[in-house]
């Protein structure tokens, strides 16, 4: 089969090439920071997005044209999976990812979804022997069919969270299967509507119940892919108890499964929470929990997820930093948590958004990697809290300082000298760090 | 002296009353579950906004019409402290809050600040005699002076971290001189305007050494107030460390602080950080730590912080459900942190703005009461979740139930049958309850 | 058939009535200024949300039960029609609105789509004979189905404006038929995703094009129903063209369409586009323009359109000053543009929440009545513009006043003398006489 | 003096220079589109935020470390004049902007207020004469002043309206002695808090008098300056009547006033009112109304007007593409309506921000001046849009096609054809160019 068959491999050719089908700044060879640019990207395709989305949205039907489109049912399903693995190696992607219902179709069962599942499965795994392309992560859909609607692991309805439990076990032996490196919890519909009918404190106390179980079970079958919570403030749920990474790391904490968990952060949750995204990642970093990413982007003038294909250099480069500065992902990685616009419904769009996506953060990377190198934000910084390094400061750190002591050193002070914080000269640094990265990639 | 001549002493009126200069639904003798109203509301008045504060915004200057007014420095400070037990005495209200900067002016040096400081508070003192208005909570100004415009616990330079020492020991004393029953911290200037130039990391462990100083000062000298934590998202700062409950709570958590403080939730605080009031309020009390509350309302079609007077019925009796379910607010109390609109410049505004809300938050009370005693949405919700009081569903409740046990229930469930949220209904319930309450009061 | 057999007819039982499927507030009989309420409200039912709208939501699938789900194309159209005449008299509403594509199946051609269209038409037609309720407004949806994803009146494809053109030349045909009183445009996609490739002048062009033959055929048809634009500023697109009432109004203004037009308002568009629902209905009204209304409330904490049915008494009274002072909507109404919650599924759901939308404008209606009639704002108005009637504030109304002669007034005045606004005051008096409104039932 | 003396004169040292007191992109002899940069730019200087502000904010003091401080009344507004045009001198800027109240203090009265501005407006022409820095516009400051509360041309109070012709009638004379290119208007208190106490039909029915009078005034004195409107839709007021764009010129289509106006628009004005820069400036232009800007950058997390120093190239870039379309600016520039971070006190950092403002607008230009000559936008919109050039879309576009020959067209339609809109790949391109702006700049 032949899914893609306008587009051939998609190759570097540097960042002059006019072929809108080659990448500019993407280089999977190219070194940074001693790691080839694919060892530290870890790039996924989100199956969801690519493959089985149709481009509705609230106001509007499916427009995606897609060959596979002519099949339905398990065949879909299977064709979806061949045009998967074409597309992976036409991009040159290493991973992708998936929920347990965008690989194959609900059954009339529970067993029969399993059934299914398993078919599908195997069919991946089969592909995945001859295929460069790995599981980044693997989750279950608990928020699309009716079941959901109040909830899954916070269901006011027991047989919903006997339910949501009996996928995600099956989920957590699919990741063993296919030898998935994370697997994430994306509590869609865990958060309420009104408070007016809700229970929350019987809603957390059973989430974080059902996240032991996941942990017991997982630990059963042996099964040690890195476990991720992704934080999302609302939508679809007025509120979502994994509102952001504070949010998300408080009931950890509460619940004493902070040491099972790392952060899944993306872009456009974090910007509907009220942060930006590389408020998110650094948060994660320095509490130690910067799992993966779904990298996209919104439009911070609308109030929804758009999850749009990353473009924006500020963004990606900001987010390397924290990446760099966090050595890498870990098993974690890039996933294109994005969709093409419902405009761009052309198998070509789809090559043309991952492009874009990878190029966008390649060039990040690049601007990441030299504004570390050239210590240029770390000199400032450590300049600016020099003063907790000796003196009263560094008593302050190391715990010998007391209000009295500090009220001493205070009455006895003539006058206060603090020194500007240079925010417009720091932006204009990353402008020049940015514009230079063109030429850097010539060079 | 007289400052508020055209107003004399307000008293309940009654719900039918014209005089917009009297009480409607604020009767403070008035019973709410076993409980004074006085006694359960515990409002405050805000010094600040209320005999400080002049009116600026920050495209105009002042416009408040205030008799004392003509004088300066000290005698201006002595002639607010007047006035205020004035106003208290007038409005009989039972509390009131300060900010060290609102009651006595900054001197040459931090000594003559605490000399003016030493000499107001024994005015305080002897006016608190003869007064039936106590201190619900006192605090440290550490955002106004330029001084601290990098932050005071968490700035860059440690003698800006001392000088914060010093403020908030003199602050935990004059707490104590004057019988505070509570200690506020609200970080204004507690977080970054840009990641650039910040160290995250060292910012939030000087902020916690910093409570925890305060706490060890707080032990030695006696004074056992409860401490109270004041979240906001933003503004001044672009990115706040106290953002919400949750965030809060999760610092706490990480640096072994929980035990030691509350909080205190303003509603104006909520909604920019993308929550409701009741949420943060709901957040705090079922994790054991709601403290008290700065009672007042924004506006969400506008992003800053307006601190207007509530007056919106819904917001209070949804407030008040939580404070009544949480037993009351021990220590705390309702304070004003509103401030009449710039155009609402004479005297007496001062006094409708207050009545407005006290009388609001009164018929949120009845209200709230009433909910709570018919059992409406009690017996709604424990219905709802009813699931989990047997079977199945008492299993994972008690601990007893596993992803293996879990899945084997739902693979023989037929069908899984949810129930209706019915939100709106009960959101025609809640409307129903707060028209009645006019009709409750006549009665 | 009976679709609604759980439910008998609702009717008014007053404000105290226990039954939660009776009206309270709302009493069709009941004078208000001089008019039946029911003359005056002239609620609508919306075709779309309550009887095609499968409760889907971006995450989610359908989840509403309806009985006449067991039926398929033409036979599930029907047994709408069916339904929706039984719905209809149970709650006794005056009014219904749709979309052509709400009441029957696109076909394979657009010929097939007329005919189907055509059938149900006549179905309605003859329902209607035997019913009160009448046709508000009918409109032709030109968003959901691919084509349009690019736009409709404004596509940069000239197949999809004719195509359009038909569309809405059919719907003008099917109003008169049935005898409609207004007509809508609604621009879901009349809009932009990016600027990056669009032509917006030409957009704008084709669209005012489109208009001046829509009068143009109505005209020739002799259907002289009202024209109405309904604003809404985003969602789907990025950036729609109906932005808000003064956007439209522009558009109007410089493609000569004013006097064809005049605004649905809807109270959830408003606050997307920053604005209260009361401004808009506000600045339709003293334009001339306010025709109709899409009667619902959004969350102000959620960035997009969700539909809710109107609870808030705050909305419905202030939206209702503005009615009364229109003296009514004329042809227009209150449509319930309004989806019950996707987990309010059940049919009796739909009766909840029209019941509890009907009740709370009707209190606001009774709120707004004694407003004016007790002119408690107007007198403050006045009173607060008093200048402008003597002096050189009438020289200045009148036109008599020029920059010299202001100026040489400017010069002699010793002081200038404003008033306070007393925005707390008026706040509370609105509390009043929302709280009394129950009493005012009663009595 | 010397007021800036750490600082000698900026030059342009090309992009790769490491002194952070140079420009890398600006070079004001470079053409751009047959332009010298400076003369297509029309750089100005806002003397409120560069020399008269402080630094305060709504929680502190100011922080503005500046040497002129050390004065105080007319002798500290000298001071200013003087560093002003040594700053515009350094910086090498054609032109600066200013409010009355920016240049000289309020004097007891009105008089002496004018008398102020007459002294300071004759050292400034003074100035002028060996300055090649011109005035691009002058304005009056109607919003600081308590007497401004409720509104200058839109108070209640018609004193207060008088006051503000006087002082507009001050401003034109002043505009016209120094030779100002532009007169802005920017209606800081025009608008309203609450509708409860506001006549908005009267308010805006006396601005636009008010407008007229100015524009007689004008005609008068021989005042050829372009008149401006700056909107803005919100702060201070709840809201503001010039809210955008499309709602000023729906105001002035209404009062007949559109020819003697275009708009200064402003980035953080349109991202506060839900709009971006460039939708803005495109609706501007093409209705022919783009007079200049306010060239600035908000933060769209937070809901306040920031004015921050424009440093995003995403959006200098296609700002200066509307620009260069509308070839020019005519009269207007590029002001900076911006001011340095309270946190950047420095004199230093007023020439870092604005060197970093004039560098992303110069490389801005350079992006859009090859987006243009490359036609690489033009060429896919022509494409997009070709439809309308011929068969029916000609007919659609010249007026002669009608409902029934559209309907006809569309029912012979066998299937439409739509192309994909391929945002992904045009934001690629714009990065492209954005990031080959650098070897442009080399070369």
């Amino acid at each position: 089969m032949n899914y893609f068959n306008n587009v051939s491999g998609v190759k570097y050719e540097g960042p002059d090439s006019n072929n809108p089908l080659a990448f500019k700044y993407y280089n999977p060879e190219e070194m940074i920071n001693g790691r080839k640019m694919e060892n530290l990207l870890r790039f996924a395709v989100s199956y969801w997005h690519t493959f089985t989305a149709e481009g509705t949205d609230p106001f509007g039907n499916g427009t995606m044209i897609r060959s596979y489109d002519r099949f339905s049912g398990m065949d879909l399903a299977k064709a979806r999976v061949e045009a998967s693995f074409e597309f992976y190696e036409k991009l040159n992607v290493p991973f992708f990812c998936f929920h347990d219902a965008d690989i194959s179709p609900e059954g009339d069962s529970l067993s029969e979804t399993f059934k299914n599942l398993d078919e599908i499965t195997a069919m991946i795994k089969e592909y995945m022997k001859s295929s460069k392309t790995k599981l980044l992560w693997n989750t279950a859909n608990m928020f699309s069919h009716p079941r959901w609607l109040h909830g899954a692991a916070t269901a006011p309805n027991a047989d919903v969270f006997a339910y949501a439990a009996a996928k995600v076990k099956k989920g957590l032996e699919i990741g063993k299967e296919l030898g998935a490196e994370n697997y994430v919890f994306w509590g869609g519909r865990e958060g309420y509507e009104t408070l007016l009918n809700t229970n929350m404190k019987l809603e957390l106390d059973n989430l974080a119940r059902f996240f032991h179980m996941a942990i017991d079970y997982a630990k059963e079958i042996g099964f040690d892919a890195q476990f991720l919570i992704e934080p999302k403030p609302k939508e679809p749920t007025k509120h979502q108890y994994d509102f952001d990474v504070a949010t998300s790391l408080s009931f950890l904490q509460s619940y004493g499964l902070k040491d099972y968990f790392k952060f899944n952060i993306e872009a456009n949750h974090a910007t509907l929470a009220g942060h930006t995204f590389e408020h998110e990642l650094h948060t994660a970093r320095i509490n130690g929990m910067l799992g993966s990413v779904d990298a996209n982007q919104g439009d911070t003038l609308l109030g929804w997820d758009t999850d749009e294909f990353p473009t924006d250099i500020y963004s990606t480069a900001l987010a390397m930093v924290e990446i760099l500065k966090n050595d890498g992902l870990g098993t974690g990685g890039l996933n294109f948590d994005a969709k093409v616009r419902r405009g761009s419904f052309d198998p070509e769009d789809l090559f043309y958004a991952h492009i874009a996506g990878m190029d966008t953060f390649a060039v990040g990377a690049k601007v990441a990697q030299r504004l570390i190198e050239d210590k240029v934000l770390d000199n400032f910084i450590a300049d600016r809290y020099s003063s907790y390094t000796e003196g009263i400061g560094l008593e302050i750190v190391e715990g010998k300082a007391d209000f009295r002591k500090l009220e001493k050193h205070a009455l006895q002070l003539e006058k206060i000298e603090n020194k500007s914080g240079r925010q417009e000269q720091l932006k204009a640094v990353l402008n020049k760090y940015i514009l230079e990265a063109h030429a850097s990639v010539k060079a």
